[in-house]
């Protein structure tokens, strides 16, 4: 394994120069924390499919259990469980808009990742970035556990676990553990542990978590895995999910309308129902689910013993248990909404749960349709604080510290916002397709994939380094 | 399956015009016989160990359920459950020596597969050609259900069903159902249905099968798959691999000592021992066998309820049925050497069983030790026919027509060659590893091979076509 333990020190070396403001070491998130026989414990994977223009190349990375889709480049990159979704990258001939100005996209975008050690960590496609269009960029970065890239190049940071990255471009970063940001462009900036912060060009949201409920829920510690609720509750789940890799045709035992897609790495168990224009990503985790038409579950997110009646989303990381969302609920990024057996949650139609929001709850608890919910909730009493909605949050436009968050700016605008960038991923999901709209999305795209499965080196000086292997049409 | 269509059009266009002079059409021999649907129903493999130099780069081709190791490219061909086992390819370094002129290979040696269709077949690569010592070539060939081409390279042949070319360079031949030939050069010759024929530079041995007979084992057919007692037995057990492939990760449940290797794509069930340094190769089928030390089951054998006690060789595509083998017995390739309940089959020390023989008993059988075997032989009368002791067969230097068989020259050069063939094979397969020879062969490096696992365009206009591959260091 030496050249695996090189190519973690080289990726140590680049993250830390780029974050020599900081006086950040890499060192103690990057090693003792994956044992080095992990590395070629587990295949590779990469999906083919005559939707996406494919185009994979990986030269001297270890890639062991991640999962590429679209067109891929890693360079002297470890990736490990990372699933790279590049299902919406542009294509040539796309045309790019940015703030009203539109532009050519003149070859296939890729998503390279070059000296960079990601940690099961989910990279999704739809990026925004209108300097470097074709290029998505992921280097001298590190990330840990369950972190989420999503449509974000990134260059020289450090995204502790369970974060987010949202449609922004950061340059030389440290985003603490389970902080959410959506914010456009960050340079030089760290932002701390359980901060969720969304800043558009006209408002500014942002709410911090208390240490002593953020360290239950998700503690990073130095030379060890992460610690905590949410860690507890997907590493408890992982064995599920080895008898789904270990088939090599795993078909859940379960009726799929031809419209839905339910992912070949998907775990599926219980009573599941899934219904029309469905999309149930890989990696995502449903027991005892019922999906609703064009409800969608993403990458690592887990439902269980929950009803999700129509249209609703459910992004990257989140986990719905014992609870019951009426129409087009948004459950955004890593959240963890968790009744219990006797105490269900209820999220009426139309809501928005912010990202990363934990509602774990004490007692049972209804939200009011059209609501906007965000951090620590266990009780009425918590929900009062955390939630508003959506009509009021409109009329909003002004500076606010409302009790434990900020507020900048147009509410109107925060709350469109939200509700066009929803409709977008209905859309995409393929949500809205019928007999007479016929446009397809995920959803129906979604069962023509190949898998394809690689494994390193297990023997010799490359012992855990992957061979290179270039794909194309 | 417009791409894989067209595909099979241009193979059988180029194999006609090879094989003109023959008025030869190959299209009932490609068309109908595999359903097109067959051919995204299985993925494809490859095998990175770090003890063969790897190359592969699959480009225009349909590569179903086939397996490949080591150098090897192939362009508009399409493979079918075809094993490409590389291993014993020249590596850039080697000295290659032929008729005791040595000279030294420049670059790896690569097989190379290109406008072809080969279905089922077999290639291994110890290629002997001195012309092409970096290239083993086949092209605008096809061939047919279980054919093995073994260090052959050949250029506009076809190849019927259970034929076998083994060390001999082929262009613009037809090579008859079941026909095994040994040959050093042939150039457009048309060897009949069960013709069994080595040729050395000072020997040369002939049998054929009565048509009668080889109708009953072995029968092509126009526009369909070929019948008879040997494909009902392979064709039989192939779904017994079917869970052997579907499973990502099958280990059969037995020991297996540190210096054998057992293929993660064998077949092994029943009461089945595996000694030291036994190699079981991939698609080999063992159920109740006993396979002592230094034994091997190469590509497509089957050894079933049968006892081999050491240094025994089993070819590619050979079966041994109720049978007890002495020690260092070779059964070449595709033999079908079947004892029955009550009826066993027993061959002594050090026999030669010839390539392509059939021993199908209606009463038990000993085989003196040290004898040659070969023909068809179902009792002790056929056995005094189709039988010679080495050290008589040594003794001839004549030309004999031996009622079913023609023999020409020296007998001593023919048994002494098998013989150092026969050590040949056991050194390269590990069989005479010992703490003090710690020189390994298959055996011992076969632990360590990472199986990466490929499929094609499930849809769209390329469907059945894999995407480009490109894999190196």
């Amino acid at each position: 394994m030496k050249q695996v333990e090189k190519l973690i020190d080289r990726v140590i070396n680049r993250v830390n120069i780029n974050l020599r403001e900081f006086n950040f070491d890499a060192t103690p998130y990057a090693k003792k924390v994956i044992p080095l026989k992990q590395m070629i414990n587990f295949d590779g994977f990469y999906g083919i499919t005559s939707h996406h223009p494919i185009h994979f190349n990986f030269i001297h990375s270890n890639l062991a259990g991640s999962y590429f889709l679209g067109k891929c480049i890693t360079d002297h990159a470890l990736v490990y469980k990372t699933d790279v979704r590049g299902d919406e990258l542009k294509k040539k001939g796309d045309d790019f808009t940015y703030q009203g100005t539109s532009f050519p996209i003149d070859t296939d975008e890729a998503i390279r990742i070059c000296d960079s050690y990601l940690i099961k960590t989910l990279i999704h496609s739809f990026s925004h970035d209108p300097e470097s269009p074709e290029e998505f960029l992921i280097r001298n970065s590190m990330s840990g556990f369950y972190a989420n890239i999503h449509g974000s190049p990134i260059e020289g940071c450090y995204l502790a676990p369970f974060s987010t990255v949202d449609l922004t471009t950061l340059h030389s970063c440290i985003i603490g553990t389970f902080s959410y940001v959506c914010a456009g462009d960050l340079y030089h900036a760290q932002v701390p542990d359980g901060t969720i912060w969304l800043k558009g060009d006209t408002f500014e949201f942002k709410y911090t978590f208390e240490k002593a409920i953020l360290d239950k829920y998700i503690n990073n510690n130095l030379d060890a895995r992460p610690t905590g609720i949410l860690m507890d509750f997907v590493e408890s789940r992982k064995y599920d999910f080895q008898a789904v890799f270990d088939s090599a045709t795993n078909k859940p035992d379960i009726n799929v309308p031809s419209q839905s897609a339910v992912n070949r790495y998907a775990y599926v168990a219980g009573d599941t129902t899934i219904g029309e224009n469905v999309l149930i990503s890989q990696r995502a985790y449903l027991v005892n689910a019922w999906m609703g038409p064009g409800t969608n579950a993403q990458e690592n997110s887990y439902i269980i013993n929950s009803r999700l009646e129509k249209n609703d989303i459910t992004a990257h990381g989140a986990k719905i248990i014992n609870a019951w969302l009426g129409e087009k609920v948004f459950v955004g990024f890593n959240c963890f909404l968790q009744g219990k057996p006797g105490l269900p949650l209820s999220i009426g139609q139309g809501c928005i749960i912010m990202p990363h929001t934990i509602i774990d709850l004490e007692e049972p608890l209804e939200i009011q349709a059209e609501s906007v919910v965000w951090g620590y909730i266990q009780n009425k009493a918590d929900l009062e604080q955390n939630s508003i909605p959506l009509s009021e949050l409109k009329k909003i436009n002004k500076d606010i510290e409302h009790k434990n968050i900020m507020f900048k700016g147009s509410g109107k605008d925060l709350v469109e916002g939200f509700q066009q960038r929803i409709d977008n991923i209905l859309e995409a999901n393929g949500a809205y397709f019928t007999n007479e709209n016929k446009k397809t999305g995920h959803a129906q795209k979604g069962h023509s994939i190949s898998y394809n499965i690689i494994q390193p080196y297990l023997t010799g000086k490359n012992k855990g380094i992957f061979p290179s292997i270039s794909i194309r049409p």
